[in-house]
């Protein structure tokens, strides 16, 4: 029987597969009291093999499709397997207390976890206990006679059903075999959505029921326009979803032409159109999708894809290529923005109730020079490559911006001293995500070259709502005028000193929003580099004197849904 | 030599008295192998007979002191100390390992330790944790020879140097003996000084270095006026704080003279000052400190001081009380604010990375209404008694506010069907704590009948730092102009539509920022019962035309800093 999910559109395009269900079985079971104890270890042994050889055979498809890094951890696993200190109490639980292998395998382990969690401040152990967790939900369903997903092994066309996807389990799939995602959890701003977007994979987030409703096998279509999920399709759905998706790719392949023009209005006003990138490798994406600049390199990726605190070189050659790479075109890189869900093994940080309220990004940075000067450098010495720009993430105060582009001027005086070659202007901006810095925009603006508004946090602190807590979602509200006032505060705060504003979060590709910061005259969109040329397309269609109406009724709204449906009806009338 | 330390004036009041440290000493240890199993096991013995006789005697004390349900503690960490299982395991351990009994205890109870924290969604066994470790502590300061703090045991004046105060230290304090408190840690809204401000003991807090400054029995001058301690003060010093101490035991007698007086300034202009209060007995308080009002009645704390939900009946009982002993005065009740960092054992909620941007207060009772009609209709009932108002938390939509009154007019109407008397009027209107409410205010005021700016939760969103993280401490900026934005939008929305305006958060109180609100037309000052009379002496100084002229000026000022150093001028120009 067809049965239809709604859910939130988390990447564009349509998919239609069979269904892989990525979830875990049921492997709950009843504690027993055995007689024979022998008989019940080699029970345990042929769930220790069947496990073993299991993960070898993952190991060696991993390695293959994936790459020698990713296929470490199950020879991690494999190694626990072969643990004599774990297998011998398991065993020795079986002996003494006559209980069935299931039960000694849960207490024993249990144990573990629990030691290695408890060492809170040993990052390595908290690991361990996550990987043991994992081993024996292995050796569990094997004794339990159930199968495990092993998303490594899939050899053939899927649409992937999961209640979340966690960074671990998107490292285990090979692209060339998933052709869609649809969730139970996440919003627009999780990492399951801001991944297939990377990847261009068609996904619906957020339905709550698919890993109930859809069973394994069962033909899907992920329609990740729209938001729908549609579980055994009639002939009928196939057909019109096929076409859509088609459409899709047409309408795409049109919005490939616009790469080399410009982002205009159609009444001829000018925008710049930027992406948001990782790493320097990213650049080429941007180039290709038509990019105008790089409004926001996250920085912080420099450092959590190492195993110390990369120094002043290797960072200096991380901007420079970017820099290079984008032929003098802006890139705006982000000062180290740690801390908050961000951590790093080899710097310590408090613990904290509320990471998201507490010690980061430039409260780090001013706190601990000794981190903020050697990036300071590397960015300075760079801008004598190509364009950079500068920006501050979590600026809350005129104190703290002042202090922070004092430590700059300091240290791009010190270059200078040295004779070392630097840019000679660069901008200094930005982020603005902390509520307070929005409220005294107009004096910051005296001191910031730009300001960007990062709309995740923003909207964040704004409603009070942790943006990945499924419980509060519906306070992730980017068109409730509350947030478009804000957002208008900056943009013409920045125009009063001459400044330029822009946008560095998710909103700045949404096709609703983007009517909205037109009006608002924002002048730099960044985003998803799969986003831009859609966003150019859009733009040719809006003039900014019909846009700048629509703004003013917007802000003169009550709802999120009030402003949401005046654009949709705006929209409407264009055509 | 004298050493003076500085931190932030928590509590006023002077006090000149040794210090008591309430400070863990050093108990780390090297693990040793023993070759003599049983002299080892002696020591542990005689270890475990001086910490169950030590708590015995603190048990006798706190029973006579500080009543039967303070000392249950201490019989419940002498029955672990007690446990054949636990000293068995450690006796075994010494006997098996050859180890120092101090090494057998860490490991044994670090054990029970993690298995009983790893039951995360148990609170009586993580609980049952904190025990442990807290008897460990005392057992091996035993094998140390050291010396732990017993605070229950205090005989003679002192003050308290402590790293921080946490409620089960409190607990233990007699109030006739502790004559102020000095800390490492904490601001103005921390526990410690909320404690000290009920308790009117004198206190100064985060001073980072009271603890490694300050030695037992150290002479001590806490200066809770101005945020100051002495170690080790000469004689003049010990005279001028004596004066300084007496001058403000004068003026507060002075104060008290203006209990029946109204609360109205220089000019004529009548004001409100209400009190905060956690349960119907601290009316009492309102009334001895001539208050006009309990603006915030924090309603949760009868959900948090019952071992199961407060039905009906049982919340109509208090409700009424706090209304009737109020003789007619409006009582402001905020239905409950669970969630964040208050918890109850018997409404289990999501485990929250950010339980501060979660789900709590409002969010919780409009998703759950069974837990909310009951509140509304013990409210309503109550309100038949006196002069009952309703304010809801945590509100940050246009939306969430029309649905908490509809759900409140429904149960009104229900009531009125079934001919239960109900006042006429009740004022319905909502806390302002979340920025996104404060941004929409003028949409809000049509609905809403009063507002209630709650400055501590404002505060943290505003400048995204958690009002418990001494990591951000210096984010806690009340009088910065991106707040006193905020708080003008709310007082101007509400005038704008013929409402009332009114502050529950710790700033109605605060002495610097009194005459800013009072610039800004704010109603209603809901305060400590302590701080009452104080407020009201400052109000009669000031004229609402002059503090409106600083109150243009700090809106127009950058920085914190500059809001204080504006008004303290201001300030000196009156006398």
């Amino acid at each position: 029987m067809t049965q239809k999910l709604s859910g939130i559109a988390a990447s564009n395009g349509v998919a239609v597969a069979p269904a892989y269900m990525l979830v875990d079985p049921d492997l709950t079971f009843d504690k027993k009291t055995i007689s024979d104890a022998d008989a019940e270890k080699a029970r345990l042994h042929s769930a220790l093999d069947a496990s073993i050889k299991e993960l070898q055979q993952i190991k060696a498809v991993a390695e293959k499709s994936l790459g020698s890094e990713e296929a470490e951890v199950f020879e991690a696993h494999i190694t626990i397997l072969q643990d004599p200190e774990m297998i011998g109490q398991i065993e020795g639980k079986i002996d003494s207390d006559k209980v069935n292998a299931e039960e000694a395998l849960k207490e024993i382990t249990d144990n573990f976890i629990a030691i290695f969690e408890g060492m809170t401040d040993n990052a390595y152990m908290q690991e361990r206990a996550a990987d043991v967790r994992d081993v024996t939900k292995r050796v569990m369903s094997h004794l339990l006679g159930k199968n495990l997903p092993n998303p490594a092994l899939i050899n053939s066309e899927v649409v992937i059903v999961a209640h979340d996807l966690t960074p671990s389990d998107t490292a285990q799939l090979n692209r060339k075999f998933v052709k869609g995602f649809i969730t139970d959890l996440g919003g627009r701003t999780s990492h399951s959505a801001i991944m297939s977007r990377t990847l261009e994979i068609p996904a619906v987030v957020g339905t709550e029921d698919a890993t109930t409703t859809i069973k394994q096998g069962d033909k899907v279509i992920v329609d990740g326009l729209d938001g729908i999920g549609i579980v055994d399709p009639s002939d009928e759905d196939v057909t019109t979803y096929t076409k859509k998706g088609d459409d899709f790719a047409k309408q795409k392949a049109e919005w490939d032409k616009l790469k080399d023009e410009a982002s205009v209005s159609k009444d001829g006003k000018n925008f710049t159109i930027a992406a948001n990138i990782g790493t320097p490798d990213d650049v080429a994406a941007v180039n290709d999708n038509g990019g105008e600049a790089v409004g926001l390199f996250r920085s912080e990726f420099l450092y959590m894809d190492s195993a110390e605190l990369p120094d002043e070189e290797k960072q200096f050659q991380a901007y420079k290529k970017a820099a290079e790479d984008m032929h003098g075109k802006q890139v705006v890189v982000r000062t180290m923005d740690i801390g908050g869900d961000k951590h790093l093994d080899y710097l310590p940080l408090p613990e904290e109730m509320n990471p998201f309220l507490g010690y980061r990004a430039i409260r780090i940075s001013l706190k601990q020079p000794d981190l903020f000067r050697p990036q300071l450098r590397a960015l300075l010495r760079a801008s004598a490559f190509g364009n950079i720009a500068i920006m501050f993430p979590m600026i809350g105060t005129v104190d703290e911006f002042k202090r922070a582009r004092a430590i700059y001027d300091e240290e791009r005086q010190n270059l200078i001293n040295d004779g070392v070659k630097v840019a000679d202007h660069i901008d200094v901006g930005m982020m603005m995500e902390v509520p307070a810095a929005v409220l005294i925009a107009d004096k910051l603006a005296k001191y910031a070259d730009f300001f960007s508004i990062g709309t995740n946090d923003l909207i964040q602190y704004t409603f009070a709502a942790d943006r990945g807590n499924e419980h509060v979602s519906y306070l992730y509200q980017p068109y409730n005028p509350s947030l478009l006032r804000l957002i208008k505060k900056v943009i013409d705060s920045a125009h009063a000193e001459g400044k330029w504003a822009g946008m560095c979060g998710e909103m700045a590709g949404d096709q609703v929003a983007v009517p909205l910061l037109m009006g608002m005259g924002l002048d730099e969109y960044s985003m998803s580099a799969t986003s831009m040329l859609q966003t150019r397309s859009l733009m040719k269609k809006l003039d900014t004197k019909s846009t700048a109406d629509l703004v003013d009724k917007a802000l003169d709204a009550e709802t999120n849904e009030d402003v949401a449906d005046m654009v949709k009806q705006f929209m409407a009338g264009l055509k």
